[in-house]
Parts: structure tokens; sequence; C-alpha cells
């Protein structure tokens, strides 16, 4: 039986691209996403969409109401989505969110027995998000280190980000060299029920930008 | 305005204390539960009816559904719950349940600008859980240092566990000298819907022993 990683999945481009590479280095794939109230429903259809494509041993949804939390763009209605552009930390940046989506990982893992988390965070787009940052996930593996029943046992989950210093173009040229889909993808946050992206929020104009790097022909389906 | 905390509130005795510690020490409290599928549900009407009488400025509950995940004796309807004894880690360890309760009250305490979370972890009682040991805390910090908009601004969020190095009958004394009524307290892993308690888990018999060995009336209500 092939050893077992845990992968985030949301339905973008950088998890799908996670999961293509995971499954390349031979690990038998769990899939995990999250209901968290997001605003873009689509990302979760089109997470378990990839998770059949790029064969995914199961795939989970786990419902984490961050609507109850606030204080994002992306699960507070009260808060505008903005358009392309702006500086500093993006208002659809949504409170500690990548240290939950790792912990429910880390549990699920430790239940799973699996050695790995794959993550697809990026520190080259996500600049603005304190929790993409390298030393940020350096952070997170040391207290993993010693969080788990596995920890304990001397067999601490290992966290793999295989995109964190890629470009998107790089991303998207990793993902291509392995045969991902990437009209399966949804990046837009305001996307349509079937996936069809604005074609004007920050998420759409970085996913246009990357394919014209790559020099690939970009799939994604606007509204 | 009084600066605020943000305190993980169970409704077992432990969490209870450090409601009643954080408001002693002038913080305007936001209690955290977590409806996380948990088969002693007399828990989150215990923390409801604790964070009324101990003056909170309000109380939430997050939905996570850790069922989902698995593994635990306290959310998978096919593990028994043990009676007391037993060594090593307790099958009622919920795998990385502590990681998850304090990201979850790291994200709020961003959206509230809370300056601090309380957390009843305990290290005597709970030595066989790896969430619940000081370096463990402390790796968490680490983490939550890089991880939230309030890092980068360089206002981090701190932890406290104030509990983290006294034995139930000194977290008892403590909770009473401040006026805590521990019969509104559940500890019961198998507490009916009215909060009585089995009196023969592991959580009810280190329940009594405490208050044995603190020398007060136990107000335990039991089956």
């Amino acid at each position: 039986m092939p050893a077992r990683a845990v992968v985030l999945l949301s339905g973008g481009m950088d998890s799908a691209t996670c999961l293509a590479l995971a499954r390349d280095q031979g690990w038998s794939c769990h899939t995990l996403s999250f209901d968290y109230g997001q605003r873009h429903r689509a990302e979760l259809a089109a997470a378990e969409g990839l998770a059949a494509s790029l064969g995914a041993a199961d795939h989970r949804v786990l419902r984490l109401d961050l609507a109850a939390i606030g204080g994002s763009a992306l699960t507070d209605p009260l808060i505008e989505v903005p358009e392309a552009g702006g500086s500093g930390i993006p208002v659809t940046y949504v409170p500690a969110r990548n240290t939950l989506f790792l912990s429910c990982a880390l549990g699920l893992a430790e239940v799973l027995d699996a050695d790995v988390i794959y993550a697809g965070m990026n520190a080259v787009d996500y600049s603005g998000y304190p929790d993409c940052r390298p030393e940020y996930l350096a952070a997170f593996q040391a207290m993993a280190d010693l969080a788990t029943r596995r920890a304990v046992e001397g067999r601490p989950v290992r966290i793999e980000a295989p995109l964190i210093d890629l470009s998107k173009a790089e991303i998207i040229l990793a993902g291509n060299a392995l045969g991902l889909d990437f009209g399966l993808t949804v990046s837009c946050y305001q996307a349509d029920d079937e996936g069809r992206a604005c074609g004007r929020c920050d998420a759409c104009s970085l996913r246009r930008a990357g394919f014209a790097a790559a020099g690939l022909e970009d799939p994604t389906r606007y509204q």
C-alpha cells in the first residue's frame, strides 16, 4: 500500500498543482476541502472534480463556520471584494485561515496515519498574507512536531509546500507538465455557480497574467 | 473600554476557572465554544450558562465538524469511552484538537482585535495529551507570532494558559476563591442532557478526587 498524504485542495490552480505533484511523487492522496462559508461556492465543486480527475484515494469536505468569526471579504457579505490592485494585506485575507486549514489537515493526517501534508501556499503571489510565508510554515512545522500522538511517537507529520517559491507562471507550467487540466480549477473570488470567472478581481488578474507569462492558452471560462 | 480577551470555554472546570481568572484580571472576555460533534452535548449548555454567569461580553459557538475526521472516542460513536484508568495517550484524545481550538481563537482574536487568548490547558491531569504540554504551547505561540495581520504589525496575540502547572485541586481552589459556581460546570464525557455525570469515566474520577483533595464539597450532580 503506498504511503498516505493529506492534500489541502481548494479547487484553485495552486492546490490542484500541489495534488498533481503529490500524486507524481507516488503518494496515496487524501484530499481535504473546507466549506467555510466562502462566497465562491464553485470552488468546492471544482475541488471535488479535481480530486476525481487526479485519482485521489478519497475526498473530504470539512465544514468550518468561519463566517461566525467574520473579518474577511471572503466570508463576510458586508465587506466588498475589491477589483485588482491595492497593497498591504488584502481584505480577502481570512484571519488565521491557513493555520486552521493546516490544523485540520494535521488532525486528519494523524487519523489516517499519513506521513505528509501537501499544501499549496505560495509566497510570491500572496506576499500580503502573513500565513503564506516560509517562516510561518517553518513555525507551524515546529508546532506540529509537538502537537500530535505521532509526534510523541517520534514520527511527526511533515508539511510540504512545494509551490512556496514558484511564480504563478511556474506553477502553471508545473501543473501542465503533469497533465493537469486547469479548466477544472476555479480561481475567481466571485465565480458563478458554474465556475465562470468575473475577470476583474485580484485572483482573476493573477491567473490571466500567469497563463500569459507561461505562454499557455488560458482555459478560464468567463461570465 | 477594557482590553479584550478571547477565552476558550468548554463548559468544564478548567476553562470556567480560566474565564474567572481572565475576568479577575480585568479583561473584557469574549468566550468561544466549539460544537465539534462531541458526545457530551451538555458541555455546550454549561458553557453558555458559565459565560452568562461570569459576565462574558459575548459568547460564540463555532461549528467544527471533527466527526468528519474521526479517530477519537469523543467524536466517533464506534470507539467506546473507557472507564477510569489506563495509561499513555487516552482514546478520548481528539487529534489536533487544541491546535484547532487555539487556531480558531487566534482568528477570532484578530477579528476582535483582542490582545490575548486564555486557554485552560493543564499539563498535570492531562499528561497523556501531547497538546497540553508547555513546550507545545510555546511552539504554538511562536507560530502565532508569525501567523496573523496583528503579528505582522508587531502586536502578536499572546496565549495565556494560567492553569498549565496546577493540579485539579489547585484549579478548584482558584475558581472557588473567585466565586465560581462549579455546579454550573460539566466534566463527564458521558453526561446526560441535563448535565448529570456518569461518575465512572476518567473525567469524573479526576473531578471527584479534585474536590476531595481541595477539601471542598463536590456540587456534581450524578445520573
